[in-house]
């Protein structure tokens, strides 16, 4: 029996302009509706940056909390928030994403170059943020993007101790200019160094990466996140019609690997997110 | 033969205080004592950080020329100055280190945490630093914090071409909190990546992974960076007395290894500091 696939679905992201890239979801009701869509297609769980009325991506509490309802109105899913906004929203805003009450919350575990932004997240500013996760019992996942990050880790959780629900679920974000490589050298050398405490982990290739980080995670036994956040092509010069189909195509992929799509609710034991 | 071994000694770094270290050389008299005793220990590069007559760190152009001088007075190593500057420093002074007309400059590949700090190489200012370096005809070392920076590395010079000096040599700086681990592991992920333009490769592990480093490196070939900018003991407990304790420990595993020392004319062409 091979362990269920958690595959969480990652549909918006703070990248992509939807002049550029209609078929992204940044509306309450087109979040719900790949909610509902991608849920049917085998995702268990969604990570959402939220974007304002005219698709800009936002921290702002009100609409976190619109579409935190939007998604479980129209899903079972396990409702992640990005805490990491976009590469230019404050450190202060961002601690605030937890106001929204969502099960889980992205933490990425430092600060690297980001294309030609840079990602901040400064070590005071990841301990604060993971012990306010402590605090209400919100789920983190590890956002983990090179081998310091992976180090860091294991340093904060020997300082702060397990996150509320017992669990360490990471997720590891690879081929982001500035980042390790989307590549199977780089899982397999972050995969070897995760802390002792780690429970799971997931795996996402940016761009054309995604195929080979979602070959290797399998082959490693990892889980997957998939979305439009990360990949806009399902194939060269072929554009991504929906989130639901690459859910489709993760789920596709892992069947040859014998695994069966995750529930959200048992994906909700594996992450902790039980409270 | 075995190739000769590049002992490159860092004897100052911006992150220690004189009070908390009174070996440490942070005065231009100090500072050419210690070129010349690590140039007759073994070392043939000098990686300088500069200090005001405060002992602080400083990119003041006036005191860097001076360190410069003073080193080149006292001894014939190859004078690389750091563009890392402090955490604290802008990046417009950093790029004003060049001015100073050392043979090498030390560029950093990418932004990573440092302690609770955040070491910031935007990829804009990498570019940037990199050109200016190709038209000084100054040779870089590419510092290498973390997987992402060996990837980065690869990506600006399929975009602007090799240096000046036709060399391309690199230094791994292992260990910082942020950074990846200072482990034989990271060593080998991080010298598999190398771009394929790579001609030399060194590495340095601080606190209490300089040794690991350091004996990772030789078994694969690389050279060596030493010097109390990295590590402020000799044994567990024991402070460092001087640099050149550190370049004497460096040559003596080099010796096991059947390494002999580089002469500092060697490094030149080595990295391509001929100009």
């Amino acid at each position: 029996m091979s362990e269920p696939l958690l595959i969480t679905v990652a549909p918006t992201g703070a990248e992509t302009a939807k002049e550029d890239c209609p078929q992204l979801p940044t509306t309450p009701e087109e979040i719900a509706e790949t909610a509902r869509a991608c849920q049917a297609a085998g995702a268990a769980m969604i990570h959402l940056h939220v974007r304002d009325g005219e698709h800009r991506p936002t921290l702002d509490l009100g609409l976190l909390r619109e579409w935190v309802a939007a998604v479980r109105d129209a899903s079972d899913l396990v409702v992640q928030l990005s805490t990491g906004g976009s590469v230019h929203d404050p450190l202060d805003q961002r601690l605030q994403v937890l106001d929204a009450e969502p099960d889980s919350c992205s933490l990425t575990m430092g600060t690297t170059n980001f294309g030609d932004d840079v990602f901040s997240n400064p070590w005071p500013f990841v301990c604060e943020l993971y012990q306010l996760a402590q605090d209400r019992g919100v789920a983190p996942e590890f956002e983990l993007f090179d081998l310091g990050q992976v180090h860091a880790l294991t340093r904060l959780l020997d300082r702060y101790g397990l996150p509320a629900g017992g669990r360490v679920h990471v997720d590891l974000v690879m081929g982001v200019p500035g980042g390790m490589n989307g590549t199977t050298d780089a899982l397999v050398a972050a995969v070897r160094d995760l802390p002792p405490q780690t429970t799971s982990w997931s795996a996402t290739g940016i761009g054309r990466s995604t195929l080979a980080v979602m070959l290797a995670s399998l082959s490693k036994g990892g889980h997957l996140r998939v979305g439009m956040e990360d990949v806009l092509t399902i194939a060269r010069g072929v554009p991504v019609e929906s989130n639901a189909q690459l859910v489709e195509r993760a789920v596709a992929v892992g069947a040859l690997a014998q695994r069966t799509p995750m529930t959200p609710q048992e994906a909700r034991v594996l992450i902790g997110a039980t409270g």
